[in-house]
C-alpha cells in the first residue's frame, strides 16, 4: 500500500508519483485468467489462433495511436525519439517491424497472412477497446497518451514468462514465429524508460500527476477488456 | 480551360483528374501580391522579417500535420514512404531537418532562435489558416489530407523564382540562411509525384476525385490566407 501523506492538492514527489505508477502493475493482463491459461499451458491451439489473430488488431493499430501522439506534441525533441517507435513497428525497407514479425507470429500457429490481414474476424469487444486506445491518444494531452503507454513498465517480466510457456507447453509453434516477443524485451524497457521520465518531468501538478494515473489506468483496462473479450468468445448469434 | 465531356457523376480519366488538380496552380500563392512584391525585391527588412517569423508558424506546424496523416493512414507501405515527410522537417540525430534550417533563415534575416521560438507574435490570421490546415489533416481521411498536400506540385518553381530574388535583391541576408528552400528544390519534386500517384491511383469515383481538387484548393486558399493576414499586419489596438 502507497500512503499518501500530502494533502490532494499537493503535488506527489517524483518517487512518490513513480510508485503509484508502478503500483498499477496489479491491474495488468498477466494476472488475466486467459493469459494464466495460457502459461500453464491449457489453450488449445484454436485459442492460442483466436489470441494472436485479435492480439493483432491492437498490434496494427500501435502506429496509428504513436502518430497521434507525435501529432499532438508540440516539442520537436520528443517526436525525434518518439517516431522510432512507429519505424519498429511498421518498419523500413531494411528492417521489417513489429508488425510484419506478429504476422509470422500468426503463420507459426496456422493463421495465413490474408487471415491475419482480414480484420473482419476480430471480436467486437477487442476491436472497441483498441479503437478506444487510438481515440484517446487522438484526442488527449499528448503527456497523458505517453502515459498511457506505461504498460511498457510491466510488459517485459511478462513477455519473458510467456516465451518460457510457449516453448514449453506450444512445441506445435515453430518457436520462429516468436521473434516479436524477443525484439520487445530489447525495445520495451528502453522504451518504458524514456516514456516515464517525460511523464515524471512533464507532470509537475497534483491533478496532472493523478491524469497521468488515470491514463495508465485505462490502459491497463483496456489491455484486460481485450482478454475478456477473447475469453467470452464469439456470442453473437451470426459472427462475421 | 479544361472540358469535361462526362456527365457530372462519371469520373474523370487519370489524366483529365491530373489536369483538374494541376489547374488549381492559378490559385497558388505565388501569384499572391506579397510574394510578388518579395520577388521583385520591394520588401522592407521589416516586412522580410514577419513573413519569415509568421511562415514558421506553418512551418513548425507540418510534422504535426504529416503525423495526423499517418494516425489516419491503415496502409502499411504508405505510411513507410510518409514517415520521411516528418523526419525532414524534425530531423535525427544526424541530420537536422527542415524546421532547423528555417530558424537559421530566421537568424539570418536577423531574428533571433528565441523569437522564433515564441510564437506569440505570430498573426492570429496566419494562426488560423495554419491551424485549419492541421485540423483538416486530423479530421478528414487520409488519402484527401494526402491530396492537400499537392500544392507541392506548384511549389519548386516558386521556390526557384525565390531563391534568384532573394539572392539579387536582399543581399543583406547571408545566403547560407536560404538552405531550407535549396533542400526542398530537391524533396519537394519527390515528395509531389509519391503522392500524386496516391491519390490518382485511390480516387476512382467522381465523387472521391472532386474531393482531392477541394482538398488541394482548401490548401491554396490558406496559404494566400496566410499572405493576406501578412499584407495587412497587426491591426490590433493592442498587439501581442
Amino acid at each position: 500500500m502507497l500512503t499518501i501523506q500530502s494533502p490532494e492538492t499537493q503535488p506527489w514527489t517524483k518517487a512518490e508519483f513513480e510508485a503509484t505508477l508502478r503500483a498499477q502493475h496489479q491491474r495488468y493482463h498477466h494476472l488475466h485468467p486467459f493469459h494464466q491459461r495460457m502459461n500453464a499451458g491449457q489453450l488449445t491451439p484454436q485459442e492460442v489462433r483466436l489470441w494472436v489473430l485479435n492480439r493483432f488488431y491492437y498490434q496494427r493499430s500501435i502506429p496509428l495511436k504513436d502518430a497521434a501522439i507525435l501529432s499532438n506534441c508540440p516539442d520537436r525533441e520528443v517526436r525525434r525519439v518518439w517516431i522510432d517507435r512507429i519505424i519498429d513497428h511498421d518498419g523500413r525497407k531494411d528492417s521489417e517491424g513489429g508488425i510484419e514479425a506478429w504476422i509470422r507470429l500468426g503463420e507459426a500457429v496456422g493463421l495465413s497472412r490474408q487471415e491475419m490481414l482480414d480484420d473482419r474476424a476480430v471480436l467486437p469487444g477487442v476491436r472497441y477497446a483498441v479503437d478506444a486506445y487510438v481515440n484517446f491518444c487522438r484526442t488527449r494531452p499528448w503527456i497523458e497518451a505517453i502515459a498511457s503507454s506505461l504498460t511498457e513498465l510491466f510488459g517485459p517480466d511478462a513477455i519473458k514468462d510467456r516465451l518460457v510457456a510457449l516453448e514449453k507447453h506450444y512445441s506445435w509453434i515453430d518457436p520462429k514465429g516468436f521473434d516479436y516477443f524477443r525484439t520487445r524485451l530489447t525495445l520495451a524497457p528502453q522504451d518504458a524508460r524514456y516514456a516515464l521520465n517525460l511523464v515524471l518531468q512533464h507532470c509537475l501538478t497534483r491533478e496532472s500527476q493523478e491524469k497521468a494515473v488515470q491514463a495508465l489506468i485505462f490502459k491497463c483496462d483496456l489491455l484486460w477488456s481485450q482478454l475478456d473479450a477473447l475469453a467470452r468468445g464469439d456470442t453473437r448469434p451470426i459472427g462475421k
